[in-house]
């Protein structure tokens, strides 16, 4: 099967790598004609998103299309799946685009959320201020990510400097949840039959979960998973399975899902979701029986999924902004390098580590390592 | 690290999938336009391995550059390792292509062989048959693989024929060891310090063995392989390591270097050698911590070596002239599908699966329903 990508950034570049060995070719079609995935695609499309014919030349002789960046425009979506086949589902896209929509929609579906409400004005973030009380955080409903867009409300003072730096936007307010820890689930769905339009599909679905990873995040940036992580309940992981499987029916799901989510007072409350393969499932390349890379196009092919079982325990590490050097890294016990073939930029992810070992106390030895080295590298 | 592969098969193909993650960058040379590796390498030039223009075009901004096939011929890599390091040796290459050669280092080494021969006339070939014995095996001395050039002599009426098939070449009698099983050991050496060329090495150097494997042929064709091979004792683990490590140090040694085995009376005799990544470590991309071909590459690229220890038990069973539908290999528990992108041909390696499992009779359950599967599909 021959396989368009959207985005060429390092998720098409590892589903890429993912798909060869299952005999899938792949075509990326990217705005940037540095995209790193090019690396290891010969086939690009170098065009911008709204660029109709470069679209059709995209789609000619592709079998399916899936994208790997959350903000590709939905437009660009919906046209494509009348030439092509697309998943994850535009509707998906869409409402993760739009944090209030996408918060509706877990409300709508009758799963957790810290209190949230949308602000149209200065006149509304008050009143929702008194709904919903500080500390609370002020966040741009679309186009913010890695931390972008958002303020922190400790008191009434920062109120009004909060609605000069983002008024701008449409916004909402999200109450601030004392949470116990960050954690996210990678689901995947796969609808079974041949892969067809959507409205084609028939509801019958294979689901398959990973277990629930730990994530330390800094700056608004993912730092480090854990994998699986540790001290989670079997309710607790059937919790978020359930979270996830509630979203991926109710938009007809193909493809994976990440839901990131709070542990708080011993559940689960959602943040946030993607509609593609994540940062928190990278892990998964070596700490999984099947990656989430390889699982994704399974399902997007109609291919059946695999096993999601852990092998021992992983940690993964995100290189952002600067690189240590490969002959240190690969010398840390366990450790597996992944770069992306990106120039270093600061806060760039430029790459990963992770670290896979037999028992919890070997992965923190290594992960210390790690983190010597990203600070030497750091000066 | 630039690095390029002459050759562009299906081993090409994989020590690039597992480049990439490393942050390497490839560049291959095949003669062959539609050469498999072409498929995941954008940077690939079309040429034949004595145009001396082309080569340099290859070298041309390259660090390293390694083979991925054993009858390269050794004029082509003596040619390029004047303009940039060439690894493994040439040395390695020239002795591995030339069956009495390579056997004849076998014996200087004090590495036990079957009885041999070098023979050039009939007159010979009767000779050495007096001090061999029936049953022997008569083959060419260079360019035979997967069975061709080869001719079991059971009784003296099988002589005239297969000197009448094999005798317009150099040859070599082997005597038929009545061998309990054939075993493969993947072996490393990474000199220590950058990557120069060989003259510049000092002598102290890296090592890692692979567990020992267990190799089934059909029809001259390696068919299954099953890692760790069952029954094998830490002696037989260490003869075959030092086997390995004497060839590797005798020809300063950089990169993988595969050794076939045959097991006889409790000792091993070392049946020939290829120095490049091996069909029977082909396993070790999910079931073992760091691939053959990751570690071919960290050996030729100067990084350190990765841990070869076997992750659980696994078995590849390759794919020759027809693949299995991609879903039905995919459902089986335990199995990871790698195809080439090579068009189908009768007697073709067109993939292979491993199926790595918690316990030896998972993967004997496994192994069957592969089976099954290749024979529906021959029909």
């Amino acid at each position: 099967m021959r396989v368009g990508i959207l985005g060429g950034g390092q998720l098409g570049r590892m589903l890429a790598l993912a798909g060869y060995p299952l005999g899938l070719s792949f075509r990326v079609f990217d705005p940037a004609p540095d995209a790193c995935a090019g690396q290891v695609v010969p086939d690009c499309v170098t065009a911008a998103f709204d660029d109709e014919a470069a679209l059709r030349r995209f789609s000619d002789g592709l079998d399916v299309v899936t994208y790997e960046w959350e903000n590709v425009p939905v437009e660009t979506v919906r046209f494509l799946s009348r030439l092509v086949p697309v998943y994850p589902p535009a509707e998906a896209l869409e409402d993760s685009q739009d944090r209030f929509v996408e918060k509706s929609l877990f409300r709508q579906l009758g799963i957790a959320t810290a209190p949230f409400a949308a602000v149209g004005s200065l006149e509304e973030l008050r009143q929702s201020l008194r709904l919903i009380g500080l500390p609370a955080v002020l966040k741009t409903r679309r186009g913010g990510y890695d931390g972008k867009g958002q303020q922190v409300l400790r008191s009434a003072a920062d109120v009004g400097p909060a609605w000069q730096e983002l008024g701008g936007s449409p916004l909402i307010l999200e109450g601030f949840v004392p949470f116990r820890r960050e954690l996210s689930i990678i689901a995947v769905r796969a609808p079974r039959g041949a892969v067809v339009p959507r409205q084609q599909l028939d509801e019958s679905a294979d689901f398959a979960f990973y277990p629930l990873v730990e994530n330390v995040h800094r700056g608004g940036i993912l730092r480090t998973s854990r994998a699986p992580a540790p001290g989670v309940s079997e309710e607790l992981q059937a919790e978020a399975e359930d979270i996830a499987a509630r979203v991926m029916d109710a938009t007809r799901y193909r493809g994976v899902l990440a839901v990131e989510l709070f542990e708080h007072e011993g559940h689960l409350l959602a943040n946030e979701m993607a509609p593609r393969v994540h940062n928190s499932g990278h892990w998964s390349i070596e700490g999984a029986e099947t990656s989430q890379f390889e699982n994704h196009l399974r399902a997007v092919c109609g291919l059946p999924l695999g096993a999601t079982a852990p092998l021992g325990h992983s940690a993964m590490v995100n290189l952002i902004g600067a690189v240590p050097k490969s002959d240190e890294v690969l010398a840390v016990p366990g450790a597996h390098l992944h770069l992306y073939g990106k120039e270093p930029r600061p806060g760039r992810k430029l790459g990963h580590v992770t670290v896979r070992r037999g028992a919890v106390s070997a992965i923190e030895s290594s992960l210390s390592q790690i983190a010597r080295l990203i600070e030497n590298e750091r000066g």
